[in-house]
């Protein structure tokens, strides 16, 4: 059955094909980059998608940034030698288990996902035999969200971490890794569980506090919210730009990593308490500190960056 | 008595001088992007600045981005028709006690301080009859501190609050706001007291809450710590810029408006709370819902930049 569109990527010559079909499950922010970039370094002979909604469908053919756009994940999968999950990640699993019967052995299964370990735990299992399952997370990414949102410089100097389980083919897991090369990322291989408490830090609770600081302003009555919005510029506007991120995601993130999410939001929850109580009764000497000891964590962010 | 360096700058010719000599007390990078943007824009015929420390009066003597630079607060000031207190806010108390005796009536004394209350409380009726102040708070900065750190453009396109009492001299307001103005802000007259809570919210616990998670960071165990500084693009990048802030200028912040951020943080605490029991429950409808509304928000403050 045909999909939306049928238009032929104009392939590069600077690279040999890595893959000769990449199926992307979910077009949106994250997917429509790497169908950019795989074109854009010629890695596959052909990048067919797939999307849940019809608009996004249809937005992505009428972008042309994939040869082909199916309605349905079953028939986008099949015949695809690298199969990308690139859905919400508690979609992984209705996903994993609609496209499973049409894999044939020797494909390659990826995911996008922010969380690895229940996304492990739900999808292979559900894997045919001789299918590798090769689990990934680009850390990469904008405020923004759809097909339109992506481009293909967004994993250029980026960590991709693979995070294989004992099961997973080495073979596979080096193809996978030699595609995030390709594109520009720096990779690294991770234990699942460890991955999902250190993504929790570095991401999930910024995240989650930038959601929460902002819905804090959202609940203000109106003439104090039009003036925090008026005088963002104070520090707010940062946490603006993270809590505009993808609701859906960002919803299955924490319910996926909720019990390292709530373990670290349990020790972020401490340290406030006692900033709180330092402020409360004037001790400027502990605040001072603690503002200062902050300072060595940003230097260790700007060296790791220039490395 | 002469100061560390005497050099002339560069007098544009664009506008009349406002004022015939400013003086900073301070020099820190709100001070001296100020010093920068005077001379840029030929807004007085002489600034002048002095620091509690040595290094830094040597430094902004090098840079050569002030006509003098005074060993002495009461020096730099007195002969001054502008001084602009420009010192982490808790020591505007003395900083005012040492230079009052020598203000002759028609000055205009003004700050820089992020919070408003109690710089008015401390310093107005330190100052002799005659003596103006007029209590600002110009909404812009950077993450890095000191007279290098300063440049001309900083002001341009941001708010700048002006928060006098019914005792203000209405002509020193408009002597102020022009100073402003001319520098390229927008300027906002506002009640001190409003301008507490409101920046409490915008800026003081943004950045409360920005020390926190990255001193939660710091804590850490160091395998995970280091890990936490590798990935930090996924979002906590964004937080170590914020408490990468002066240590001193924020220790005095929190202390200055103690009430207002005290009041803020326990609404944000009540919020997170709520967050924190969805995960906990699996209210995935709740949470979606929750980062759709802080969208508006965002959308909210594009718009204002755009105004």
């Amino acid at each position: 059955m045909p999909g939306l569109c049928h238009s032929r990527g104009v392939m590069s010559d600077t690279a040999e094909p890595l893959f000769q079909r990449v199926a992307l499950i979910g077009i949106g922010l994250i997917a429509s980059s790497l169908a950019r970039a795989i074109r854009a370094h010629g890695l596959a002979v052909e990048v067919v998608a797939t999307s849940r909604s019809a608009e996004t469908r249809a937005r992505a053919a009428e972008l042309g940034i994939v040869d082909v756009v199916f309605d349905d994940a079953a028939e986008c999968a099949s015949g695809a030698d690298l199969v990308v999950l690139a859905v919400p990640v508690r979609a992984s699993g209705s996903v994993a288990a609609a496209i499973a019967p049409g894999l044939a052995p020797g494909v390659i299964v990826t995911d996008v996902g922010s969380v690895k370990g229940s996304v492990i735990k739900v999808v292979q299992p559900l894997l045919p035999d001789g299918v590798s399952f090769v689990p990934g997370h680009p850390i990469a990414g904008t405020e923004h969200s759809g097909p339109d949102a992506g481009f293909a410089e967004l994993f250029e100097g980026r960590w991709c971490v693979l995070t294989p389980t004992p099961e997973t083919d080495a073979a596979a897991i080096e193809r996978v890794a030699a595609l995030w090369r390709a594109i520009g990322s720096r990779v690294d291989i991770m234990d699942p569980e460890h991955h999902d408490v250190v993504l929790a830090i570095t991401s999930h609770i910024p995240h989650l506090i930038a959601y929460n600081i902002v819905a804090t302003v959202s609940d203000l009555e109106d003439r104090t919210k039009k003036e925090v919005i008026k005088y963002a510029a104070g520090g707010f506007r940062d946490f603006t730009r993270i809590a505009a991120s993808d609701p859906v995601m960002w919803r299955d993130v924490f319910l996926a990593n909720r019990e390292a999410v709530l373990e670290m939001l349990a020790t972020f929850n401490e340290d406030l308490t006692r900033v709180q109580r330092a402020i409360r009764r004037g001790e400027g000497d502990f605040l001072e500190e603690l503002f200062t000891e902050t300072r060595a964590v940003r230097r260790g962010v700007i060296e790791a960056e220039q490395a």
